[in-house]
């Protein structure tokens, strides 16, 4: 073999996705043979990556946000020099290999983001994007071009159907990232057939209206078109770039391709074959010619790449110490070395000061003092900064290029606001949180899922949390919100019930780094709770005892979260009154409660006491779990109603009177 | 008062707005007051309703998509002549009246679909443009035109920069629905204040992307201008319309007209007082003058237009008995008087047959064997048909104009789909099925929501419904989703075992008119249970003895749903076989289980037997309501992997013998 062609190198990728697919018998090998040459030409003419490191900071970010394609991306990553041996894509889709069916961040070196639910990875690129963009206007300085990398992301026409796709891209072009490029594979085909009967849209006139440069229609098989394409985004620098590109699903497949049949099976055995002889390819399965590796590895110029920017930071760390040492601390996910001891006395003090306020306005004021310990928290809320409460005294927009930029207006776009978030928490460098209503958490539930997936260390702040947010009525109040995202797994839901639990849970969330938190505040005023120092240790135990039992065990547990345990406290009080000796357990965090050793659950929570009585305004069944069949729930039933608040909570039996009533009928059964 | 102006008329909504929202301290008058020149021309020019029936077939149908502006709906719908009396505007926002927070379909007559969660309301406006279309395509014949209706929708930024706003305006503009007219009120304020930081878009150019006519942007104050582009919008019957209409939020409001601080609270006291001032409106609150009432009153045009409507129905009837016939069983949501006979002796037929077919594929049969008794069935997938098995024989695309039209391909628009089936489901004349894998339900599940608080009759088919999707990894593989849609109030969520269990439930969610269905359904083959015909019509009880203890009263219950039935009754044969009489409960549907007597439900779970194990390849913890907390539960803990499904069930513990240990140390303890 001579020097390998462009398109040979192409075909090394064609080959390692439909010999893998059809290893797995499972898979989709017609995108990957579809983009092959893009992703040729953008890898080994353009990409700015080490495989030696995958987590050198200021490498290229590449998104593959048709994951189903994970093989194109395998490929990618195999040749090019990653540490992903061969056998590990001969075990495509095996138990615990690092091949698994869609693309994972958390088990496979080179993966920026999880993605397959179509349209999320896009949106993630868009968060890679802006967390560049507001990293180097923050610590670059003239001739230190510090951070300074681009985010290139390949697209589908799921991605683009997906209304995702207009949120991300909405707010991409309102902001100017003009270091996102993103390639639209372009191939009419879905799985349904032909795309004509279901998705017509001019899409480049699409992005054009949101204000992005549009390149294509180009052939996307033809490198020197690919170059050019590529040669002109890199022109521009105040706006993204979409390039179109025309493509053939299943390229080189004489009998699938431009069909769906290439798309989610493997080719068949024979079929295979048949591509192997059109595409002039005569190696066995998985076996790659020493020139095709040679035409694709990128260890030494990805160290030589590494090498030089480290030369640069180096001369910048020696001008710029106090700069360099915050990017740096930030790079490598460090909380400043005081945050803990800062954070604990923040709370201590609020046990002290005992403020009667709402669980938002104790959020915003928790804000306000992390916010000025950790320049890596980045806010944002989906247009509902007034009444989420997340704008905060230094908060500074991220449209224009201050280099102080701490906040996002996503506008009315949850979903997207959400997947950004991922996005600019997988980056590094920063700790995002977005915030919408509770109930409007359900219109971002699917990047929620993927902030536990990924374990990215993201808040989503939830205000309006029950029935106490009034009049805007049932569409507006939760439900079934607070048990759902606690069922996410990997994912903690804190419902706080005053301002020291509020506090505390932002300093858990933030301490929190390999998982996301989930913060539910209440619109309305909640009571102070008084609390021991072991008390406020309990907290962050996600259950704890707020009020012991007086005059012997307890003959009765009250169990409530949120806006309830001033309710259940009430009760308590009478049940106390009545001679019924009643323990008070507030449960801000079950997921938390969940995760400690059986002998702490059993001290909050004594299997010998099965009185028991669960208060909150939420799904009514989650609490089956710690009251079990011989308990009671005062819970919701059903949906809420329009009317202000202090009508609905006794609507709704949430009054102490309801509460000791429930609990009456539990002990005398 | 001479004959009122049209802005006089138009002020009369302003009024009642702002006066309303002042009496309740609650509520959105900004939208009302830029809006009411656009609403007064719309309502008194153009729309063809009948205040006398809300619910004549052949109404045009009006959206107010940015619902938060409820009190422009009230007004209208006061002022017009519907069964809203004055006091019902006087007690907005307060317990039971007819005037909630955002409009309630269920609550309010006039009131098409339910509002709020923004984009939603102009997705549902799709579906209520395409059931128009597909019915007029299939019931009007020449010279009767009698399925002739147009579709208005009111819109703000918020619905515009959702991602639901992609994904509906893109299909309707490829299905080419030429009666629906979107008005955009481009007052360019969003919550966090004017939108140039956060929308920058070019509306109407993406829209003229989708292949909507756009016209615009007017003045949305000046009836003239309003009244030209409704007329032009007229003129285009081959595609959607959208008017971009420039208004002032709070118009005539002398100190917050034109500011974020009219959206979402009242105006205060004086401000309304100013307002009066400003816009010459010497009447008190709540007190329209005669002659404004009379410029308003619509109920004499509506008997007439309905009386016109009837006529030629009447004449079409004659001629085309069958048709009329069977549009009118539709639009009374009838079902066939033998629908219930049919679907009886055909899930009989299957328990005879015993097939060992995947669900999904017994769905398919299931939809094969209804869909020939309902012409009403319009079935649909976000791209997944060859997966969801959601096509049939008889399937017609509507795209085009084929009078058998019955099936949507909607592209992967998860979201879109289901809001836009809500739309079909309220306009009447369908029952339509969506569907997606199980896990991008999260897509969608704000509508699914929306499904369940309007009480829409529409049917949500979820497959690929755990682990036993196998390759594609925990991106795709649902955990929580299972116990999260069983958490919506007023949502049932069926689970079926086996084939006669998945045609029982199709017949169910057929059956059940008043609500939403989630039917969930395996990738994976399941085994046929044997039952008699108590054990079938158990099916419809939501959870029954699938097979009783032999040798005694039951020492353990094993529960299961779907495609872990089959373990369990492997699992009850071992022990029995080791002497521990064992009943076994078949849970398809525990919402309809829930609201069965308590005789019922104890002689299924008597209150005894406390040794009882939940299997279920979702989340553990929903199953405490059922095993409380001395049972045991084998469930998922975390999140699913890439693997073959046959490798993944024992990974995980859904085995016959875990099953058995599982029961042993129940037993024991």
């Amino acid at each position: 073999m001579s020097a390998p062609t462009r398109r040979q190198l192409a075909n090394a990728i064609r080959f390692l996705a439909a010999d893998a697919v059809q290893a797995a018998n499972s898979g989709h090998p017609g995108m990957p043979m579809g983009m092959a040459d893009i992703a040729e030409v953008l890898w080994n003419d353009y990409l700015r990556h080490n495989p030696n490191n995958p987590k050198w900071f200021n490498r290229d970010r590449f998104v593959l946000s048709n994951g189903h394609g994970s093989m194109l991306q395998y490929a990618l990553l195999h040749l090019t020099g990653y540490d992903l041996p061969i056998e590990e894509l001969k075990n495509f889709r095996q138990l615990h290999s690092k091949t698994p069916g869609h693309p994972e961040s958390h088990i496979t070196p080179g993966v920026e983001t999880t993605t397959g639910p179509l349209g999320q990875g896009f949106a993630n690129a868009v968060g890679f994007a802006l967390s560049e963009k507001l990293l180097a206007q923050r610590y670059n300085r003239p001739e230190y071009q510090v951070v300074d990398h681009r985010t290139w992301v390949f697209m589908g026409d799921g991605c683009m159907m997906e209304g995702i796709s207009h949120e991300a891209a909405s707010l991409a072009g309102t902001l100017g990232l003009g270091k996102l490029v993103a390639f639209w594979d372009d191939n009419k085909i879905s799985i349904d057939g032909e795309t004509e009967g279901w998705f017509t849209d001019d899409t480049p006139a699409r992005f054009r209206a949101y204000g992005w440069h549009t390149i294509g229609p180009i052939d996307g098989h033809d490198p020197e078109a690919i170059k050019a394409a590529i040669d002109d985004a890199l022109e521009i620098s105040d706006r993204p770039t979409l390039i179109a590109c025309r493509t053939t699903i299943g390229f080189g497949s004489p009998a699938k391709a431009g069909k769906e049949s290439s798309h989610g099976s493997p080719l068949g055995k024979d079929e295979v074959e048949a591509t192997r002889k059109a595409l002039d390819w005569p190696y066995p399965a998985f076996e790659i010619p020493a020139q095709i590796y040679d035409g694709w590895r990128a260890n030494g110029t990805g160290s030589f790449r590494q090498g030089e920017w480290e030369q640069l930071f180096d001369k910048y760390a020696r001008q710029f110490p106090a700069e360099s040492a915050e990017l740096v601390r930030r790079s490598h996910a460090e909380l400043p070395e005081d945050f803990a001891i800062q954070a604990d006395a923040y709370v201590a003090k609020l046990q002290e000061q005992g403020l009667e306020i709402a669980s938002r306005k104790a959020s915003q004021n928790a804000i306000e003092t992390f916010a000025a310990l950790l320049p890596e928290l980045l806010g944002g809320s989906a247009d509902l900064a007034p009444s989420n409460l997340t704008m905060w005294k230094h908060s500074v927009t991220a449209v224009g290029d201050d280099p102080g930029a701490n906040y996002v207006h996503y506008g009315v776009r949850e979903f997207g606001m959400s997947a950004i978030a991922n996005g600019v928490a997988q980056h590094g460098g920063f700790i995002p949180f977005d915030a919408t209503f509770l109930t409007f958490s359900d219109y971002a539930r699917n990047a929620l899922r993927m902030s536990a997936l990924m374990g990215s260390h993201v808040i989503h702040v939830y205000t309006h949390d029950s029935i106490g947010l009034g009049e805007d009525g049932p569409t507006h109040q939760p439900i079934e919100q607070i048990a759902s995202l606690r069922y996410i797994p990997h994912n903690d839901v804190w419902r706080p019930c005053d301002a020291v639990e509020t506090a505390a849970s932002w300093s858990a969330a933030i301490t929190r780094q390999d998982g996301p938190s989930c913060l539910i505040f209440s619109r309305q005023n909640l009571k102070h709770q008084p609390r021991d120092k072991a008390g406020v240790e309990g907290i962050y135990r996600g259950g704890y005892v707020l009020a012991e039992a007086e005059g012997g065990t307890p003959k009765l547990i009250l169990i409530a979260t949120g806006s309830e345990v001033g309710i259940a406290s009430e009760a308590r009080d009478k049940l106390q009154a009545a001679g019924i000796p009643t323990r008070l357990v507030s449960m801000p965090c079950t997921n938390v409660f969940d995760r400690q050793d059986e002998g702490y659950r059993e001290s909050v929570l004594p299997r010998s006491v099965r009185a028991r009585v669960a208060v909150e305004a939420g799904t009514t069944d989650f609490w089956f779990k710690y009251v079990g069949l011989d308990g009671a729930i005062v819970g919701m039933r059903g949906f809420g109603e329009s009317a202000p608040a202090e009508k609905l909570f006794p609507f709704f039996g949430f009054t102490a009177d309801h509460v000791v009533e429930a609990a009456q009928g539990v002990i005398q059964a």
